[in-house]
């Protein structure tokens, strides 16, 4: 390959880790592979990411940044409030279900972030990056709405992605990746879509 | 060692792969690894567990047996309905986030079997048989108070471990185990339960 500059070499390693680790897991991206994928030295790799905490940095944010694009670029549609909600699940459960393997590689970067500190300080930043993106939304929504959220954004987001990431692990966990999820998963995607916006809305319930 | 029957040998073998598992991670499992944990010959670990998927299945039916068995044993006190499921759930967290790594071995489990045809299987058994057990706990407690629950018990237990894995997995992936949750879990494990008492006794937001 010819000599590119460190600004535009970073992303296509970043990218090609990415793509390695998502369709063979964590343990398959060595510095090593990751150079035969996108056919550099290693010498560059190294050169590039000084760690493996870097590295997995690298992967972690870029995960996050895309995820957030797409969760951003969803058309939540003009109906009501809950309708919106809805629409903007449906879509994130989508892309996070479609198969890519970037799903399954945030869960075992999480798995192994409970036994690494290196790892979970990275993932933490992730889960407040996630978390914020979505109270935030909901802010914006709530306020288009002229709706008063019963209960802070914030509080709504912990417990929503909570259910979404335990639904997406439910799913991945059973199903072969691309195939639809099963009616208990589906079903529980839509009890906790209408417990969300019955939170938000102020469902006398919650205390 | 003294030969030991091979009735004895299996419990031994199994928990002496489990606790091996559960402070080093799966990985750190070899058949080598697990004999010399107990002191036995490598022989001795492949005549117990033919391949690699028996011994997966034995350790992860020993923690959902241990898993079921403490909720089973906890004591949900004897007050009124949402009360006692407060009990159970708080029960539950405490044995899931007490630092003895059985709860990051599952989630480390169901990360590797997204890639994987056999674990899936495995875990997929466990799933059912947990949801299983907590559809079932759900109807005798509501029998026993004489509610009568206003969705299926299954679709409850369900929603409900769903939050709940990922308010676990947000509290190992964020925090040294045995350390006690952040508030912003700790609220989510509270939303969580008034939502599920909400779901069985009818709150009007859920369709």
């Amino acid at each position: 390959m010819a000599h590119v500059p460190a600004s535009e070499r970073r992303p296509q390693l970043v990218q090609a880790a990415l793509d390695l680790m998502a369709r063979e897991g964590v343990a398959a991206g060595s510095t090593r592979a990751i150079a035969a994928e996108l056919g550099v030295a290693q010498a560059t790799v190294h050169y590039t990411f000084g760690t493996k905490k870097d590295l997995y940095r690298a992967v972690v944010e870029q995960l996050t940044a895309e995820f957030i694009g797409n969760v951003r670029a969803a058309d939540p549609g003009d109906g009501p409030f809950g309708e919106q909600i809805r629409a903007l699940v449906h879509a994130l459960w989508e892309n996070s279900t479609r198969g890519d393997g970037h799903c399954e590689l945030l869960s075992e970067f999480a798995a192994l972030a409970m036994r690494d500190p290196d790892l979970q300080e990275i993932m933490s930043a992730m889960q407040r990056e996630i978390e914020g993106t979505a109270a935030e939304m909901l802010t914006a929504l709530a306020e288009a709405h002229g709706i008063r959220l019963a209960l802070p954004a914030r509080e709504v987001a912990v417990f929503f992605l909570a259910g979404f990431d335990g639904l997406t692990d439910r799913h991945l966990a059973q199903r072969t990746p691309g195939e639809p999820a099963d009616p208990d998963t589906l079903r529980g995607l839509e009890v906790l879509i209408a417990t969300a916006v019955g939170l938000c809305l102020g469902a006398p319930a919650i205390s």
